[in-house]
């Protein structure tokens, strides 16, 4: 006996979703199996949902579900910040994090060895909305990783002449870290960012 | 700024699954807003295939996509032997291990702690399907946890009336493993050398 098609059809979907191999992609399909109707309607629903609505917004590239963008389209946001990230999910992290400006998003890092390059991730299209812009300071948000790194350089590179502000998230220690579970580097990094207690609230 | 609607409805289905925590189900929603439209829509039919058209074979409980079941209504099988399983995706695994007799499903394992008894899980339709056939030989295959090993005796006892010989698969099973991560090979020496639980302290 072949496994059903029902099953095989899933397991397609489910792997195609980064991190999902074969093995969690027959335990997810047969999880979705046990689901009931209202659940597998309302996940069918999510997916038709996304490719009927959800789209990038012109000026920030995030998806969104709305005519307007609930970021660059709210006045009462700081429209001179512009926070670069490589990968949308970031940005909820840092509306958490109380940021109050606008985004842009790059569709991944460089790679040297995938051969992304920088029309593949959308910088020309960064440095055509810096252009057109109020934007007064870039902050340039990739992860710390060497492709993140690279990406970031190269954005401070090609913004250069744009004589804008450009700076980048402060390395350091995560706040609320054992100091034993912390990485060399990041102490590293810490270390020779330390800032003077003296006048500090 | 909050996450978009689309988002949040992809979460709430991707956490219905067995081991999605938030964090995971936040990853997979975003790289579902990435799926092209084909993957989109083959991945909504899969759902919406299982709504329609599986259901489970009302003489052995396996999700089925057919009319007939592949298993229970192929005449090619061995008719005198079934063999039971708390979770349908462990029949693959038989069936990669050349099993070619019936199976039974049962709707999980007995536990004492999550409150779920005989009926729960099917036994009496089990001890059902067991009296009306031409069984010559019942095969238990639970994993190897507390509560596989549980139900495995409660089905032993259950059955000790109908004279029917009853067994288990072998140790060669790694103890505490579930049967889902057991290879191909131990499968099916554990399967040769199955032991007959009559008699069994």
């Amino acid at each position: 006996m072949e496994q059903i098609d029902a099953v095989t059809r899933l397991i397609a979907s489910y792997k195609k979703l980064p991190g999902i191999g074969n093995k969690t992609a027959e335990r997810l399909a047969y999880a979705t199996l046990g689901f009931s109707r209202e659940e597998l309607e309302a996940f069918a629903y999510s997916l038709k949902n996304v490719e009927e609505n959800v789209h990038l917004c012109p000026k920030c590239h995030m998806p969104i579900d709305s005519e307007k963008c609930p970021v660059c389209d709210d006045p009462s946001r700081d429209h001179g910040k512009l926070l670069v990230v490589t990968d949308a999910k970031n940005i909820l992290s840092f509306e958490r994090g109380k940021y109050r400006g606008l985004y842009f998003v790059l569709a991944g890092n460089l790679s040297a060895v995938k051969g992304i390059g920088p029309n593949e991730i959308g910088v020309p299209e960064l440095k055509q909305r810096v252009a057109d812009g109020k934007i007064s300071e870039v902050i340039v948000a990739c992860s710390s990783t060497m492709d993140g790194e690279l990406t970031a350089k190269y954005i401070a590179t090609v913004l250069e002449d744009t004589g804008m502000k450009i700076t980048r998230l402060a390395y350091g220690l995560p706040v609320g870290a054992d100091l034993e579970y912390v990485d060399e580097r990041t102490i590293e990094r810490a270390f020779s960012a330390r800032t003077d207690m003296k006048g500090e609230e």
